[in-house]
């Protein structure tokens, strides 16, 4: 059994308790537990903000170093926390158990983990806490794994110790057909298939991120996300099919929920000549792992291109500003939106019947919002929308498709259009 | 078991003698088996043709209804080779095997099939030939299901039948890295996952059609395609995992197949002012059941918008005339291109690590390819590229990410990077 702890569930010295309790509970059963950590509450942004007041350009082997500190305090704190309750207990930092990492600092991948310790501790019937979010290169380098990397640990974990099966537990219930604080009667979905929610995570939904999803995808590890204080319910992530469903044969519900992203923005380079500049363009976005979105490139009837993209808010400053360098010393321009919010619909053949597509927009329109830089795949249909109408186009779209919980049991197609 | 057999496989008197042969062998072996046939040979294309000397715009009732003869002739032919070998054999319309369909004439879909008649007949030790492509709507009339058709009707015969299982026969082997008439060392896969087989098929992979693989994926339902002459090889389309594979946890080969589609058309709409034309083109595009791909919406630095997208060639004069009759009496301007060809790379994973495109975008530039208007999603990278750059464009890429048989065994990761 591999479980996740976020750390909004570790902010406190008794929620650390509480965890301690659960987890010994399953351990006292007789069950082999690994549990991951996440540092505590907010300390990750309290040691990126020591960083930034000490260095406002800190080198990534350093701040690699500083911020691994989060995680190997909490899992020492966790491990001290069972040994307190009288269960034997092992705390790893991210080289300790053996995770081998590799990629620029800041945004490690995960190589290959080295189970022989983990497996030796847990014959001996110890609990093994390890420390998220980190690993260890060839060179034995602390490296961090970018955002999401406590879920990316454990669902790794997972998959090498052939677990099948892992739980993330952080503050929120499990998976919404919408953002619930946004939209009122949102549903907690019970099921939801294992590569919707690797769209869904990547068009914002904050539950899981991406990359976890889709390396449990990858290695058929089940995942149960839910509130740590909770019994066993929340959301299970797998590979879901719909025969179960009233659904007819080709004439189902496509869309499944609603996600959006207030921390984006969108950048728009346009040159004034040629060459193309999307092989430059991608070629930085690659080596910095800056990951892209919605990408569109236009030549300009005059000659030149028009290039956009969304990248996460924090990204922005960087990319404007590497996207002028790249260009000069040629005739260009880089416009950067930052008051806009990515809204999709995420779902299944969504490209193949386009009526999706078209009664988005004509909801978002019908309304009065302007959505702007549709992009269009199988899984998910995303366009941007002023930040000010984000909320509102979420609710608008959430009903449009049927989503909530009174409409439920109507499939979308038979739901009133515009 | 559901096996299908495509026109090529069924052109002459003596293939349709063989695949009796097979089918016979099948069924005497104690299997209940039902077929799914195509029209012969070329017999779709023959019966537009004489519709078109008959009427340049023939509706859609009865172009429906003269198009179902073809399958319909074809399965009643089935029977009959079946009969004369002994075996007891019943052919059915697409009526008559309970197949209900809904939608505009020559793009309907499947919401039932009423499957007791089928059932009957199979208790009853008859083997069952049913004619692709077709349904009928809750009114009786008969209507065709368009691309892709009988794929589709074998899958949704399987998937109600709880078969698990369906075999689709064509005159190719199975699914390649790329398509082996333009790649030489193109490699047949044993194994393909079912997503990734979507998203190839809607890129252009002409082995099977992009909605028929869909419904096999949300209903659970393995299909091998291979060729009718051949042993049981061929390529499987299932829920495929990686763990046996060499590839390791996050650090992986993600690019699995390079696909291109020559008879698309690339079609932008400028407009000079606002508001969005966006709304109108994707209700028009919903209403008559036209997928469009690579959709890219620019808003033009001195307001206006332009509007690019692609579809298969054959609607490019259909769109580009109805986007010119939307668009008036605003000022406007509509352009096709018809020499271009989209190229995609597929796998999985794809945005989340911005290397992939990049790679991609380098190859091709690196190589005076010019890539235009780049569409990516988790499952594929697509541009295009002028039509008479598509082959080499394909080889190119199938070589950069180490597809071919030779660099089989080497993952893409440390191919060499131009």
């Amino acid at each position: 059994m591999v479980q996740k702890y976020g750390g909004s569930s570790l902010a406190t010295v008794s929620q650390v308790r509480q965890v301690a309790d659960r987890v010994g509970a399953l351990a006292r059963s007789g069950r082999r537990v690994v549990v991951v950590v996440s540092a505590q509450g907010d300390t990750t942004d309290e040691l990126i903000g020591r960083a930034g007041a000490v260095n406002p350009h800190p080198a990534g082997h350093e701040l690699d170093q500083l911020l691994a500190t989060g995680e190997t305090a909490s899992a020492a704190l966790m491990a001290m926390a069972l040994q307190h309750s009288g269960l034997a207990a092992t705390a790893l930092s991210g080289s300790r158990s053996g995770i081998l990492a590799t990629g620029p600092h800041g945004a490690g991948v995960i190589v290959a983990i080295d189970t022989e310790q983990l497996r030796t501790l847990l014959d001996a019937g110890q609990v093994v806490v390890i420390a998220g979010f980190q690993g260890v290169t060839a060179d034995g380098d602390i490296i961090t794994l970018g955002r999401g990397g406590s879920d990316t640990t454990a669902v790794a974990v997972a998959a090498e110790l052939r677990a099948g099966h892992c739980e993330i537990y952080s503050d929120v219930r499990g998976v919404y057909t919408a953002d619930p604080r946004v939209v009122p009667d949102a549903r907690l979905m019970p099921d939801i298939d294992i590569d919707v929610m690797t769209e869904m995570a990547f068009a914002g939904a904050r539950v899981m991120h991406s990359r976890a999803v889709e390396l449990a995808a990858l290695y058929d590890v089940d995942i149960l996300v839910g509130r740590s204080t909770a019994t066993r319910t929340g959301t299970r992530i797998h590979r879901l099919h719909r025969r179960d469903g009233n659904d007819m044969l080709e004439d189902r519900t496509a869309v499944m929920a609603v996600v959006h992203d207030t921390d984006i923005a969108r950048i728009t380079l346009r040159t004034h000549d040629t060459p193309d500049p999307s092989p430059a363009v991608f070629r930085f976005l690659a080596e910095e792992s800056i990951p892209a979105d919605m990408t569109t490139v236009a030549s300009a009837p005059g000659g030149g291109f028009s290039l956009g993209l969304t990248v996460h808010r924090s990204h922005a400053a960087d990319v404007s500003r590497s996207f002028s360098d790249l260009m000069a010393p040629r005739r260009h321009g880089v416009e950067v939106e930052d008051q806009v919010a990515k809204v999709s619909i995420v779902g299944q053949g969504l490209l193949s019947r386009p009526e999706y597509a078209s009664r988005m927009l004509a909801s978002l329109v019908g309304s009065g919002i302007s959505a702007r830089s549709l992009s269009a795949s199988q899984l998910r249909v995303s366009v941007t929308v002023p930040s000010s109408d984000a909320v509102r186009a979420v609710g608008l779209l959430h009903s449009e498709f049927g989503l909530g919980a009174e409409a439920g049991a109507m499939p979308a197609s038979l739901s009133p259009r515009p």
